[in-house]
């Protein structure tokens, strides 16, 4: 086996560390987050790490970086209280990673790509259209991880929007029908297959395939 | 477009909103976290929230459910201070989803499936066996979200260990030839499909796929 303990990274560039850390853990959510400012200004940003949180009430996550420089998703949650969380499919990846790039203070991420504002049920911040599962959150809290100064951010998923027949009679979101992608590492993306759901495990019972 | 509200939610049964809700923010990771208890117990657990934290230091995370019942990977992690994380395959993948049977205090889930420890460079915690990607990992800090009680652990990485020829020259591992798992809901497997890395976003710079 291949083998890095934590000296040995020193030994590398701070790019190869960065690659190889952040594929480490496995594969990752992939989700555009849509917030809009008081001044009418919208934000679209890729996140890979929104998390689930809680079903009982309905929370999710997500890990923002250091606000050492501009965070308008921060603000904009910070100065109106709620964002959106939207799947992104392969016909929306190109224009999910591009809204990384670092625009202006006053230039909406919607306006330089092809990615397009919905509005849905008075909600202030922007679902974004064709993606095919839309969240719908209110910020909660946030706690600040100071070994790196990253902030989990914790929301309420207050309304779920899906395209048609994505919910089975149990309440499971058919993932591999709404085509949501999974990343790795920093830039990478990937399709899921199905393989198969595996029935509640008790001791000394064998799993069912369902 | 299907549309549930926080309040409709509340019309459904809790296992139907668990699944709804476990599966509404996307895919997740696939992991056994590994731990052994200063009496010498081993524990094993499928985990499905391991996530990055940050690269330098480098260092991951994962959400601990309420410890109003017994937590053995926690209480391992408290009194010994590591633990490890083993990516999950299609072979591992049904006993890896047993290990969240309720077993006794005193009953290791290596004994119970077909998961084997490994033992490496001395690490006090075991890796599993035929996992083709482990981490070794210190406890750093934990933090408790308060909004349901549920712990945020966070890890240093201290030991890479991968079979060969998963890690590029860029330092980015190709979990599609590791053949991880990506986790869906409470408990859905799927195997992605490499679809491309793309280059780094920059302002009115078209994207390459790499």
């Amino acid at each position: 086996m291949k083998y890095f303990s934590k000296a040995l990274l020193s030994e590398n560039s701070s790019r190869f560390n960065a690659n190889l850390i952040n594929s480490c853990t496995g594969y990752k959510s992939c989700n555009i987050i849509a917030t809009k400012s008081s001044k009418g200004i919208t934000n679209a940003a890729i996140f890979n790490s929104v998390m689930h949180i809680g079903s009982n009430p309905p929370m999710l996550g997500f890990i923002m970086r250091p606000l050492t420089v501009a965070r308008h998703t921060y603000d904009n949650i910070k100065e109106t209280g709620c964002f959106t969380v939207n799947h992104v499919t392969e016909a929306l990846s190109m224009d999910a990673h591009q809204t990384a790039a670092k625009y202006g203070n006053n230039v909406s991420e919607f306006s330089k790509t092809a990615l397009k504002e919905d509005y849905l049920h008075d909600f202030h911040a922007p679902f974004v259209k064709h993606s095919p599962i839309r969240l719908g959150c209110n910020y909660v809290n946030e706690y600040e991880i100071k070994e790196n100064s990253t902030i989990l951010m914790i929301g309420s998923i207050e309304h779920i929007y899906l395209e048609d027949d994505l919910v089975d009679a149990s309440g499971h979101i058919l993932l591999e029908k709404s085509k949501t992608l999974t990343t790795l590492g920093l830039d990478g993306y990937a399709l899921p297959q199905h393989l198969y759901r595996l029935s509640y495990a008790q001791p000394d019972t064998p799993l069912k395939k369902l």
